[in-house]
């Protein structure tokens, strides 16, 4: 069967159609696509991907409900035709088609459409892959005018994404891949060991083979991996006189071992990398070649993971988990701006009804899952799809109010895992988490928002209410008298233990807004020595967001250095799942469990936490209003000498420069306000004071230079 | 592959099963059998099936949202073991499973438990078919002392069926087949037309084809269907130089016209017979030679239409039909009491959460629907099966009161199908029919029942005071002063046009058992030549039961020979979807639709109504409590010189013959009471009076015969 790559062509006239706004449901017209039911191409990928993780050798499925495409649809439009058309038709799946009420008994690759008005149909049987067409005819195409129904009483828009190759299904999907070559490192009559150079997602390539017999492979994200028989992923093939073999499952290494039978030759080895094509829309470069380098890893990392979805880590789990994606969505509107992505990975994420458990049975994932729909809708603007996916956050968010303690408050039932973060020391987890109350409070408050924005009023103030409620709890129980948020109550008392982690998301979701809690956040908590260190990039990722927001730059600057830089001496080409300076050597790799040696990540998307970073609090891009319609360039040296890049807006982009004497803003996209703050006055066309040493100047002409002056010796 | 044939060996093991009571989920000690999430093989099984409907040779998929079986299943047990055991394992999808806490990183088809009290759990993941698998130890055996979850936060006990053969999965799942020869009307250098004598349902064999080219297969179900074009059900076939050719779809058929191309020869043809093959438990005999044939094919037709499920028609649609299946349920348990198909066809119908329709989309089928299950315990006993299924009863009720009209009446809303018959004249379905409120008042009141039995005391009088507010209005809305029931009310004006159809209801679900009503019912309903005669045999069930219950049983008899004598003077040699006594000739086969004029179903589940009849009303035997606890046994000769025959009790059965003189029962399960009328004093150990010339004898032992002389002349 005939391969079907994603192509750099079609990815070009993709970006093309984002950019002319086709990534809102908008497609080129007089075009035809394979269509389908709305969110089903994403169930249907996802629970492809989700049955891929290994470990050591046997499969691992996800600990949670899986649910499926429909497996029979309907689709219906109606024409109005002047004259009769000729269409031709593809399709997945046995079908039946009417024209007006007249079944069709004659399933042709083309037809005749009568002249006429009538309504034309199709329904499509298909258990196994997605019940997909695709027709085109003169002035007639399968497109998103179509309306769908999985025979529930109810038509909807079918859903279509960017397949209208006739022999180009989305049953054919596949990443683009690309020859990489490797080193051999050691090769004797039994052995080969290879080294990619860097951590690759990759499909083993042998060639020139000669003879039969067994192979297995072990792959190894460090060289300790690959030589161990514990490795976390490993193939074992049969060679049966093949001239040529290429593993039918990527694998995520940088070393590869591979044992054979006596009587087995190998040629030459390498692999095909398998990545999303994903373009770079934006960038970060500064005066220091150390950031520089950890902003290019975390890139790296980033792409590596952001593939049909964005998953957690490539090697394990290659699994969707909602908080790690929030991070990565995050990330990519600093970086590649692929909504699409972020949409596929909110649908897949969140499934179907009913509800059974929390997302990835984890009660912060759900919600972070809510909480990341009013982000994308902030960065995109595109309401239609928050539309479209609102009964699924109200049916979600039910769920977790079904679940409510006695007291109003989110605490774990039986099943529920509750996160939070790796510490150590270990935190503890049951009771009544004041991290869980906060992310529990943003999520009400965001589902009131998103209820007034698609017009349920009624929906609107329920749930602004029930954030009002949950928020006067949170700081009734768990604010101290300083401003500092306590970590739990558990049988109705108070367990006064300071984490860094709910006072992060108090800043960070400004719950603490006012001057002196954020002081005592600051000084008493986040950069308290006696309270325990983050020592995730997955909390880090909001830790170093709470510190830009309380304005420790610096600081901030200094702990990526250490951090990631740390990463980096010991010999990292991507940023892992956890980091913990204290460590040496091969402890970086090898964890506690003597069965999963070898069980770590150590390319981990929340390890490109600094992409995010960079962009929004450097760069210092953010958008004041939906879709970038108004949005800030607030750039920040921190110490550095100089800082530069690219922030991709919704249909747009702003480049900056900034070093201690100026600024240099140029955008295509209007509503940019540049602050900035000055201890001269500085000098440039149309700035304004708005403060002590805070100036502010619009960006009112596209693609034209501003530069302001700073320092005018 | 090796495919998987019902054996008759099995079935034999099986029926010793069932009456040793394993049909209940109690299956052989110390056997593996293949294990499954419970309901989801019924899921899995009728999604093949109803994807099979074909029409002139396209698919027609089902108008209903079709569930999936659970893609990820994880099953677990408790082991104590003494000593370390041996196990073999085989597995439907990916797999891994783990012994305590620890992962196997080996998946041999035989592995060692080792000594120890532990939990062994298996993780399957399986989106294509079944996840499910097969393990047998020494003491350790796959069966439904295993629990599972689909990782919803719950477990439950496995399912399984009668697959114990490592190598016989359920995928593998076929009924039986056997070779069936026919006659040669016509052959020559194009075409072949058979004769298979009577209707079928078979593969159709070529064998000794030469040549190659394309071959056109018409099935008929008459022989004019045959020869037409716009058959059914076609086949299109290329031979490529293939000496024999097994269509891979059963058809069902009595004639066959083959038309192939110039140059391609075929040798003999016959077909292979598919068939599930279920035991005679029941039959019925009498003095009237066409009642015998009547219940002959009557019981073919029944058996044609039981198959994987019970579905409607084995042409068209060859679907579970809720109103149809209900009344194969009532005919299986005086013929063949195969409760596991009653159980396979109920779980299917219904499918899983959320409810998005009513069943089969209609209104009367859903109710249909939950009153089956009443039935089907009121026969069986098995209140296992009703606490399975009692949730998803409650959800569907919950669907049907969701969509209560302002009245708080039953009402179709858009999508809705209200279906109640075919009749002549056309019958309105708009408005608030009698007809759905009576099916919607038995379904809360059989609830409120099964809620009682299960425990369920808040929803047992809940739904006892909704039945009988249900009732309550009924009475106020439709009953006429004279105690007949009239047709609908609309727009808040009654319509009272008198259909047979309420009446009928209310007499068989005894809502009316006040004699003066009773009497009204009958004489100016049922009885009353001014009101539109039952033209279908799926009305006609229930009318020739409320007969019955009326007393009227010369009546019944004499309608049983008119209308289908009728039909097997048309030749009939399967009992039809509808029979019109006033078409002639072909107009009984061919349709009002020119498209489709051979849509008429000649083989149809409810067309086998006699077997119902004459064995509840004529043989009389009837449980008066759950599972036949007890039961009653009251002949009925109507004008009969002698009826017998032997109905299936739950793990029993009881044989009687009656003639003018005596009555003469054997049975082997007590319970049995049985009740006569004489107009002398009869004879016979322990028979006592109940009432003018009314008896009564409990057939206290079993295995014992029992003679009643009546007629003492």
């Amino acid at each position: 069967m005939k391969r079907f790559v994603f192509s750099i062509a079609l990815i070009i006239s993709v970006l093309i159609m984002v950019s002319n706004g086709y990534s809102q449901g908008e497609f080129k017209k007089d075009q035809a696509y394979w269509i389908w039911y709305p969110g089903d191409f994403e169930i249907w990928l996802s629970n492809k991907i989700l049955g891929l993780r290994q470990q050591r050798g046997v499969i691992m499925p996800p600990i949670w409900p899986l649910y499926h495409h429909y497996n029979n649809v309907k689709f219906r439009r109606w024409v109005s035709l002047d004259r009769a058309e000729k269409v031709k038709i593809a399709v997945e799946g046995q079908y039946v088609y009417k024209i007006g009420p007249y079944i069709q008994y004659e399933n042709t690759k083309e037809f005749l459409l009568p002249k006429g008005d009538y309504e034309i149909s199709i329904t499509i049987l298909n258990y196994n892959s997605l019940p997909t067409f695709w027709l085109e005819g003169e002035t007639v195409f399968s497109d998103t005018s179509w309306e769908v129904t999985f025979f529930d009483g109810k038509y909807t828009k079918a859903g279509a994404w960017y397949f209208y190759m006739s022999d180009e299904p989305p049953s054919k999907f596949a990443l683009k891949k690309s020859p990489i070559d490797c080193k051999i490192l050691e090769k004797d009559h039994l052995k080969i060991v290879l080294d990619f150079q860097k951590e690759t997602f990759a499909y083993l390539n042998l060639n020139d083979i000669m003879g039969t017999g067994s192979l297995k492979i072990y792959y190894g994200e460090s060289l300790e991996e690959a030589m161990s028989n514990k490795a976390e992923t490993i193939d074992v093939v049969f060679i049966n006189n093949d001239n040529h073999l290429q593993l039918n499952t990527a694998r995520t290494f940088r070393y590869v071992r591979i044992i054979r039978d006596a009587g087995l030759e190998i040629g030459t080895i390498n692999a095909l990398f398998e990545y999303l094509p994903l373009v770079t829309k934006g960038w970060f470069s500064c005066s220091d070649s150390l950031l520089n380098k950890i902003w290019s890893v975390s890139d790296y990392t980033f792409r590596l993971t952001a593939r049909e979805f964005f998953i957690d880590g490539i090697k394990r789990d290659r699994w969707l988990w909602s908080g790690d994606a929030l991070q990565s969505y995050l990330m990519n509107y600093y970086t590649c701006n692929d909504f699409d992505l972020v949409k596929r990975t909110i649908i897949a994420l969140r499934g179907k009804e009913p509800v059974y458990t929390h997302i990835n049975t984890i009660l912060d994932y759900s919600f972070f899952w809510i909480i990341s729909i009013y982000d994308y809708y902030f960065y995109s603007g595109d309401l239609d799809f928050v539309k479209w996916i609102y009964p699924k956050i109200e049916t979600l968010l039910e769920f977790c109010l079904s679940r409510l303690n006695r007291n109003g408050l989110v605490e774990a039932k039986p099943g529920d895992w509750v996160f939070i973060d790796w510490t150590k020391p270990a935190m503890s987890k049951e009771g009544e988490l004041c991290f869980e109350q906060i992310l529990f409070y943003q999520s009400l408050k965001v589902f009131s928002m998103l209820s007034e924005l698609t017009e349920n009023q009624e929906n609107f103030v329920k749930y602004r209410n029930l954030a009002s409620d949950v928020l006067t709890k949170i700081n009734r129980i768990y604010l101290r008298e300083d401003g500092l948020y306590v970590h739990r109550r558990i049988n109705n008392k108070i367990d006064d233990k300071i984490f860094k982690h709910p006072n992060i998301m108090a800043v960070y979701y400004g719950m603490s807004n006012q001057d002196n809690s954020n002081r005592a956040i600051k000084d008493q908590g986040l950069l308290n020595l006696k309270v325990p260190e983050i020592i995730t990039p997955y909390m880090k990722f909001y830790e170093l967001s709470a510190l830009c927001e309380l304005g420790e730059h610096e600081l901030v600057l200094e702990k990526i250095r250490s951090y990631w830089g740390g990463m980096l001496s010991e010999g990292a080409t991507t940023f892992w799942e956890t980091y913990d300076p204290n460590e040496k050597g091969v402890e970086h790799f090898i964890g506690g469990n003597i069965d999963r040696p070898y069980s770590k990540s150590l390319c981990h998307s929340w390890g490109a936490t600094p992409l995010y970073i960079l962009g929004k609090y450097f760069l210092g891009v953010k958008p004041l209003s939906p879709g970038y319609e108004s949005y800030l360039i607030e750039p920040n040296l921190g110490n550095l000498t100089w800082i530069s890049g690219v922030v991709p807006l919704n249909q747009g982009k702003v480049s900056i420069f900034a070093d201690k004497k100026s600024i240099i803003i140029k955008t295509n996209k209007s509503g940019g306000i540049c602050r900035f703050k000055s201890n001269q006055k500085p000098k440039g066309e149309g700035i304004k004071k708005i403060g002590e040493n805070y100036y502010q100047l619009y960006i009112k002409d596209i693609n034209k230079e501003y530069k302001i002056l700073l320092d005018l010796e």
